[in-house]
């Protein structure tokens, strides 16, 4: 149970590599990471897991994402610490530490490609690879200041990617500057060429808005400002009742959808593992998995029913050239440490996870930007579009909004 | 290397299983199997390679998708036979047997989910869940005489079903009659009200017809025919160059863009697990995967991209409202133990791949109708639309034309 040595400054990383580039491509010259349950040949893949790196023997080959970013002229230089099982937002794990928030070193990174965002916050690559079913690529991006990008549902290809929750996970982006972010999700996307269709509405999920810390909510309204400015855009405040034509609060988008879809997921993948292996488990993720075990999966198929539902709604409110704004996180990272009561545990995730369970139900691609700044601590605003269209999010995002 | 016998006369089932439903749903009073390597709590899944299933735990935890059909009310009795590590077309298992082809019992059921199309088509059972990667639930349907369905690459979840082509690989359903198939998907799908739009064109894919036996086009025109009095819409015929803008054949879908993608993928996934373990293999398997071992990964990203971009393609071409049909095996099925060289593998292979890719790099719903008969033996004719349609298909299909 004791903590592993980081073999960098930042404690970002389980190891540092150099992987060259297999060809020359348009990513050139940059360097990347790989979050910890993403498979690099010949070396063991943790999954955030003493007992799962040890009972699994190391890939033959790489995942395809990562040879993708190889043959783009991409070099690897680090493989990066998860959160256990990625099974959380805070990036504090009881096995690997705590990787270290570039601008705000008294809290937490969050999580869990917590390893990826600090490699890209303290400098050590241009950006990483990480995963994200509740949030893992938008929280820490959002706490550390950077770029984070999850793209839509099942565009990026997992093969090689630890198996986790197959409907909801992806594989996402983070990069210090939206430049890398936008060359390296294109490669990984397999994008053609650039869209025609030019960013036409700009909604703002008010639900998401209120429920922020006011001096988030300032942030955004600023923000909003320059942007509108900047795009000779009008932002639309729109609730999610009113996004889709039913009168339910945003939370169900988390509490009576996504979340039990995720557990029913999660028992059927790591879960089988996790009972008949018996492995040893970190603290935090015993407790978060005592949920998992009690869990009524027949109960829950109707929040199963229902993500299909609110899938539906949410996209047909979303056509090309539309996109909705709202804060990545409601909050700034908290504390080192502070996450120990079960208080303080669901005073962090509830609010949060109602924000990122909306893209996570809508199969949407959604960019978050580090635009806000909240206490001299980083948090993010995000931009969603329609299941699919991330080329089109990509560039509305490059030609309309002001850079971080 | 021995046989196993199987415990039904059809030789479909590694084991006969009565699990009865856990709710009151659309499915009462029907019978299901499941293929096997989709997983069963307290069952070893087999994957279709007894060096996998005996490495293997019993899962604690069904697949999602079974969990979705005992609430809907059906009855699970059996685990269906499956192709070694799915990785197959022809259904002839050299450790679990070849199952009956009912219609034509000295010929191939087809494969990989080749205990499903034998229970269901030797009435076993009312429907069964397989998987579909490559056609291996379309072409057991196909050459076994009944329906089958290969949904939207990623409408149903695969939670629970042991991990192959991510980017490729589906649950489907098998039955021998339209209205199990049609409330099974349903059920797994988690469709919701029947779409409003009906069936506006109905196009035929030339190249798929022209490369099928001469008997099997004679079938298509007559069914078409049939379809036409029926529905009163005219067939459009239309090049598979003509319905996506480029002058490239149909074979591309499969020879330059698919098949690398299902490698690489398959590399990722099971090639690590067989690599490391140095499992025992079949003889078939082993000789499809010298060429796993041997493929040029970086190489196949140029086929990665193309299938990205051959997605945009025919989808562009197949609006809401459009079906496509095309026969979905070119031929019958070979006779047992027929595809001894390497001809005539290729014979078999190399054009039921080149239809099978069509919907495949499409990520479209395709459904096999057993409509057609040559030789006293069942070919199924497909019909696909545009991907996420999968209810619309429903419908056109239910609605438009002729049942068997």
């Amino acid at each position: 149970m004791t903590q592993s040595s980081s073999p960098d400054p930042f404690g970002a990383l389980v190891e540092y590599l150099d992987i060259p580039p297999v060809k020359n491509g348009p990513l050139d010259g940059t360097r990347f990471t790989v979050k910890d349950n993403i498979d690099i040949a010949g070396h063991r893949t943790s999954y955030g897991s003493p007992a799962w790196r040890d009972a699994h023997p190391a890939p033959t080959h790489n995942a395809l994402c990562v040879d993708q970013l190889l043959a783009a002229g991409a070099r690897c230089v680090g493989k990066a610490i998860a959160d256990e099982f990625t099974y959380s937002l805070d990036g504090e794990s009881q096995f690997f530490g705590t990787p270290c928030n570039a601008r705000a070193p008294d809290r937490i990174p969050g999580g869990s490609s917590s390893g990826s965002a600090a490699s890209v916050a303290n400098g050590l690559a241009d950006f990483s690879i990480g995963t994200d079913s509740g949030g893992s690529v938008r929280v820490p991006a959002s706490l550390c200041g950077i770029w984070g990008m999850r793209p839509s549902l099942h565009r990026i290809s997992e093969a090689g990617v630890l198996p986790f929750m197959p409907g909801v996970s992806t594989v996402g982006v983070l990069a210090a500057r939206f430049e890398h972010l936008d060359a390296a999700a294109r490669v990984l996307l397999r994008s053609g060429p650039r869209p025609a269709v030019a960013l036409q509405r700009l909604l703002v999920l008010s639900d998401a808005v209120e429920i922020s810390d006011m001096a988030v909510q300032e942030q955004v309204h600023a923000a909003l400002k320059a942007i509108a400015s900047r795009s000779g855009l009008v932002p639309e405040p729109i609730r999610f009742a009113q996004l889709i034509g039913e009168d339910i609060p945003l939370s169900d988008c988390n509490l009576k959808a996504l979340r039990d879809l995720q557990t029913a997921e999660f028992q059927s993948t790591v879960g089988n593992w996790i009972e008949t292996v018996q492995p040893e488990l970190g603290f935090t993720f015993s407790m978060a998995y005592g949920n998992v075990r009690d869990f009524d999966r027949i109960a829950a198929l109707e929040s199963v029913v229902r993500c299909e539902r609110l899938f539906e709604r949410i996209n047909a409110a979303l056509p090309p050239g539309t996109v909705i704004c709202f804060p990545t996180t409601p909050v700034i990272a908290p504390l080192k440490g502070s996450l120990n009561t079960l208080e303080a545990v669901m005073a962090f995730y509830d609010p949060t996870m109602t924000l990122t369970a909306f893209s996570g139900v809508g199969r949407l691609p959604e960019i978050s930007a580090p635009l806000l700044t909240v206490e001299e601590c980083p948090v993010g605003l995000s931009f969603a579009a329609g299941h699919y269209q991330d080329e089109f999010l990509l560039a509305a995002v490059q030609a309309s909004l002001p850079r971080a």
